[in-house]
Formats: C-alpha cells, sequence, structure tokens
C-alpha cells in the first residue's frame, strides 16, 4: 500500500474526506467503519466495472467489518441515468429493507455515481452516500462536488439535487483497466484545471506528458490528488451554484455541450471538452485575453496528451452558435464563455459578440 | 381583509413564514414579490381544487405583478403522488422554459403539496417552492415541516426529500368548501396537537367544538395558527428527522398506519389518527400513564368533534400488530408508540409488551 492524499472538503456543517491512493481499495471497511452505526451497505455498479472485481472487493472489505452488504449492477452506460432505472432500484431499495440507517455507495465512473447520489437523495427522504470512483473522469471531476442526479429524455442532469458524500475513496490502480478513449476523456478535464486554475498543475502536466500516456501511477496519484483540490477549493465556496464561483469550473463547457448534443452524446465529455477548450482559447486570443504563442503552446500540449483539438467534420457550425445561445447556463439568449487570460487563469465573460464567432474558429 | 397571524420558522441559516389568514388568498402576489428575481412562477394544483377558482386567483395575484405564470393541474388523489406523474411534470417544466430562477407553488391539499414540493426538489437540482395549502390537514400537518415527496406502489412517501418552502400562505376561507369527511380528517391531527402536545390548545378545542362543527371562521383561524406553531416549534428542533424530537408529532399514528394500510387507504389519514390516538390513550391507561376518566374526556371530546373513535369491523387485530412491528419508525420488530402521560404531554415508549396488545384495546 503506497502513501494516501486525504483531501478535507469543508462544506456547511460538515466536512468530508476524499482519500487519493493506489491499491488502496480495500480501505473502504474501515473508512466507513467510523461511520457506524451503519444497518446496511448497498452497493451500486455497472455491468462493465463488475467484470474488474471493484465491486466485489469493495464488498468484501465492507462485510469483513461485520456490516450487511447487498451489491447492485446495472447496465453501463447513459442508458441507466433515467427515471425508469431509478424507479426499479427505489424498489428494489425497499424490497432489500433499505433503511435510514443505511448507506448507498457508488462503485464505477459518472453514470453510476449520478444515479447512485439520486436515489441516496431521495430514498427515504434521503440516506447516506459515499463515492468510490473508477474512471478518471469520475475520480477527478464528477465525483467531487455533490451534484447528482438522472437524465430527461430531451435533458441530460435536468433531475437531481445536491448531495455532499460522507467521504470519497479513490484508487488510481483502477485507470488501468480503463479503455483508452475514456482514459483520453478524463485526461480533457484534467488539462481543463491546468490551463484555465493551475499554473502548478498546467507545468506538472506538460513536464510529464510522456509518464501520464503511460498511466504511470505514482504521477496518475498526483494528478488525481491536484485536481480534486483544485475542483474542492472552488466547490466549498459555491456549494449550490448559486454565487457564480463554480462557473469557473467550466472552461471548454460551453463549446463542450454543443459537440456533445449535435453527436448525440457519440463524442466522449472530456474529448469534447479537449475541443472546446481550444476554440475557447482561439475566441480569447481574438478578444486579446491571451497571445497566440500561448494558444500554439496549449494546442501542442493537447496534442501530446492525445487529445483532439479539432472540431470534427460532423459538427455544424451555425448549430454549435445555436446551442450555445441556448445552454441552460446561458440567459435569455447571451453567449457567455469562460475564457483563459494566461496559463492558469480564466474569467466569466458575460457578452461576447457573435460575429466574433460567426466566420468560426 | 381581516388581520394576519405570521408565524416565523427559522430553520438552518434561513427563517420562512406561515402567513394564517381569511380572504387573505390575494395576499401572495406581494408575498412572493420579496422574492424576486423571480422568472417564472408554476402552479400546480388538482383537477378538484382548480374547480373552486383557488388556483387562478392565486394565478391573478402573481401575474399583476408582471411575473409571467404557468398554471398546471393534475388528477386529485393519493394516485397523482407517483413515479408516473412526477416523470410528466419534469417533462412539462422543461418543455416551459422553467429555470433555477422559477418558483413552484403547490395550490392544494397533501397530495399536491407533497408532489410539488419533491418536483421542485429535484427540478434542476432544485428550484424554490411555496406552499398554498387548501384543506385543513395540509394547513395544520404536510405544509409544515419540509417533508415532500411520492409513492412508491408498495409504500407511501418512500421517495422523497426534505424542503423547506419560501413561504406559507394559508387561507381558512379555503375550508369553507371542503367535503365534510375531508374536514374531519384536518380535524383528527388538530385533536392530535391538543391531546399529546398543547394543553391550551386541547382546553380551547374543548371549549369551542360547536363553533369548530360549523366551521366559525375567527375559530378556525386560531386553531390553523396554533397547530403550526406546535409543529413549527418541533420541527425546528428536530429538521431532517433525526434528533428523536420529531417523532414525538406521531402520537394515534403507529395505530393509523396500520389501519390505513388495511383499509387500502380509504379510511381518511386524520380519522385514521383519531381512532389510533384513543387506542393509544387506552393502552397509556393500561400502563398507567393516564388514568380512566383523561380516556373517558378524550373519548367524548373526539366524539363532540363527529371523529371516530372505535377500531371499524374490517380491521383485523392480528394483522394490525404484525403491521406496527413493521412500520418504517419501528426497529427491529419492536413495538413503539407515543402515549399520553396527561393532557397536552405524551412521551416515546419504546418497548411496548405485545401481551398488552394482544387481548385487545
Amino acid at each position: 500500500m503506497s502513501d494516501l492524499q486525504i483531501i478535507s472538503v469543508p462544506l456547511g456543517t460538515r466536512s468530508y474526506d476524499i482519500e487519493v491512493g493506489f491499491e488502496n481499495l480495500e480501505h473502504i471497511g474501515s473508512f466507513l467503519n467510523a461511520f457506524q452505526p451503519i444497518s446496511t451497505v448497498v452497493i451500486l455498479t455497472d455491468d462493465n466495472v463488475i467484470r474488474y472485481d471493484y465491486a466485489h472487493r469493495v464488498a468484501e472489505s465492507i462485510a469483513e467489518t461485520g456490516i450487511d452488504v447487498h451489491l447492485l449492477s446495472v447496465a453501463a452506460g447513459e442508458q441507466s441515468k433515467t427515471i425508469e432505472t431509478a424507479s426499479t432500484l427505489w424498489e428494489t431499495l425497499l424490497e432489500e429493507g433499505i433503511d435510514r440507517k443505511s448507506v448507498l455507495i457508488s462503485v464505477g465512473g459518472g453514470v453510476i455515481g449520478d444515479l447512485g447520489g439520486f436515489i441516496a437523495a431521495t430514498y427515504a427522504r434521503g440516506i447516506r452516500f459515499f463515492q468510490v470512483p473508477t474512471t478518471l473522469l469520475a475520480q477527478v471531476d464528477s465525483s467531487v462536488g455533490g451534484k447528482v442526479g438522472i437524465d430527461l429524455p430531451k435533458a441530460k442532469n435536468m433531475v437531481g439535487a445536491f448531495l455532499q458524500p460522507l467521504g470519497v475513496l479513490i484508487d488510481t490502480k483502477t485507470l488501468q483497466t480503463l479503455p483508452e478513449d475514456q482514459y483520453r476523456s478524463g485526461l480533457g478535464e484534467v488539462v481543463k484545471y491546468g490551463v484555465s486554475l493551475d499554473a502548478e498543475l498546467f507545468q506538472f502536466l506538460e513536464k510529464n506528458t510522456e509518464k501520464i500516456n503511460i498511466r504511470d501511477s505514482v504521477i496518475l496519484k498526483q494528478i488525481v490528488a491536484d485536481c480534486c483540490r483544485i475542483k474542492a477549493d472552488i466547490v466549498v465556496e459555491d456549494e449550490f451554484e448559486t454565487t457564480g464561483r463554480r462557473v469557473l469550473l467550466n472552461y471548454g463547457h460551453t463549446f463542450a455541450h454543443a459537440f456533445e448534443i449535435q453527436s448525440h452524446f457519440m463524442l466522449l465529455h472530456g474529448l469534447a471538452v479537449s475541443i472546446g477548450a481550444i476554440c475557447a482559447a482561439r475566441l480569447a486570443v481574438r478578444m486579446g485575453f491571451i497571445d497566440e504563442t500561448f494558444l500554439q503552446r496549449q494546442i501542442r500540449f493537447h496534442q501530446n496528451l492525445g487529445l483532439p483539438t479539432e472540431i470534427p467534420n460532423s459538427i455544424d457550425w451555425r448549430q454549435t452558435i445555436e446551442l450555445m445561445r441556448h445552454d441552460k447556463k446561458s440567459e435569455f439568449g447571451k453567449l457567455r464563455f469562460v475564457l483563459p487570460t494566461g496559463i492558469g487563469s480564466c474569467r466569466l465573460i458575460d457578452h461576447v459578440d457573435s460575429s466574433l464567432l460567426e466566420q468560426g474558429l
């Protein structure tokens, strides 16, 4: 077992810990034991993750403390983030006698974290929740911040809640089994933190691209812990997305959402963010916030990490602008972007003249 | 317009007001105006309540302040407290462009309050919520305390949240159009407050049974305000039902739930509570907490208000005991009751010997 990094997230009246390590999955039993009394633990995972035995190892570690454990698995992918799956899960929890003294643990990627969190937030008016994210995207982004929820047929994440977990346990060894495209998708968000929020992380990433590409465990653990720390610092200042601080996490995201919708979500989120970040950087050059040198450095940096920087041919530019005007984070059809202003710094720009975009970037 | 009673409910970091009056429905516009900016108001009501024009009057009062108002109506009754209705409402709100700056107002009884609150708690991870309860049961009980939710096919209120509203506006004039059985059902909860929590209210009710029976407006306004104040005082000490204080609101409820289940919810909640309260009082006599004189006084009091005191013939006593053992508020099959210990006082008794019940009460 390697040394661990513990990130403390102080929110409202209570604080929770994110533990980042390598081969630390079996810590879950003792981590959870601190929250006794616990009547039952329900582990939610998916049919893909379950093949790698992560959920079973989590279950065994908890069972060793004497707590009763139930394991539930749903189909992998966004198709499970629906009202229908939520409905089945609520009824299953009821049948299995899950009560207010139970804890629900999500073991998997962003879908499992969001779905499990929504069930925990609503079953019996709320039971305790714990996250064991096993994808890079979930480890650096979706497992931190308390956003949980499901999709409506016409809008992602439209039904949900803010629910802070009891804790988050991250074992970066799980990243070794991650398919290549999902690993790159996670890197898309990692790069976002570096470029828009943390110059030190940017330099660290730039210096270590080769090690990142071979998934070096020491480097990955450091990166994941840094990203969690950066996100937690922002979330603590804006838990319910009301002060505007959280919007700074959205560098590249206004473009990314428009690309994702047009690709019918076949383009992975983090890859869309990577392309969106370069679009935003081009816009920032056009508006005079950064110079061409920084843009070219960023493009090379993305490319060295195997991240896409060009808009796919299937994307229509006019439709992209239209979709961005109606993004749920925009107001009254205004074009609104988080733009880089230097390495590790960014600003929300509220009124972007659409003529700057119409000729393309 | 008569004089108003304002009950302030201080919860966590914010406080909200319950306004109790007579013919004060048109206050809603100015009450809500204090919470600007509001992009849109969605009024949720049911097909029964809408006939009395309450929802339209609420809508007009708000529209006069210049806020855009949408009116949604669902089928009346518990049949609407389902995942299916919630699902339809979420999609309707999305289609109508409801955003985080919107407010959802429930105008109706307990079902509309619970359903509307659940939608508000979950749509877009939570929008603001306001209550205009129009039944006696909702005015004295369900609109205070923040419990919102929907039913699962096999368990009522099993999916939900704790959501404190922006405010509650109660117009006791709406009680004039309430069907007789629903009025009595509300009185069942009113009586509960008097007997188990507030001696002064008990005496006031006992002295005014005739006026209560003819729905005297001055008396009703006083009673509703008193009940809200009693409940709010308890909820403030135990917002999330974790300290055990809230359990004291459940006098008569352990029996009542078992009766309701056996009647397939044909027995109205407050009437079941009335019978359950007498059962609990009989048990309290048997255990020596109160004397026979108090029991007889309570029975007469219930009867004078037209409330049932005897268990219907259709109820099976053995099954009642079984259901009570597995009530979601019981733990590990223990029999647990809130029992009266005198006028306006009660205690939670955790381990009741089932032999005390087996012979019937």
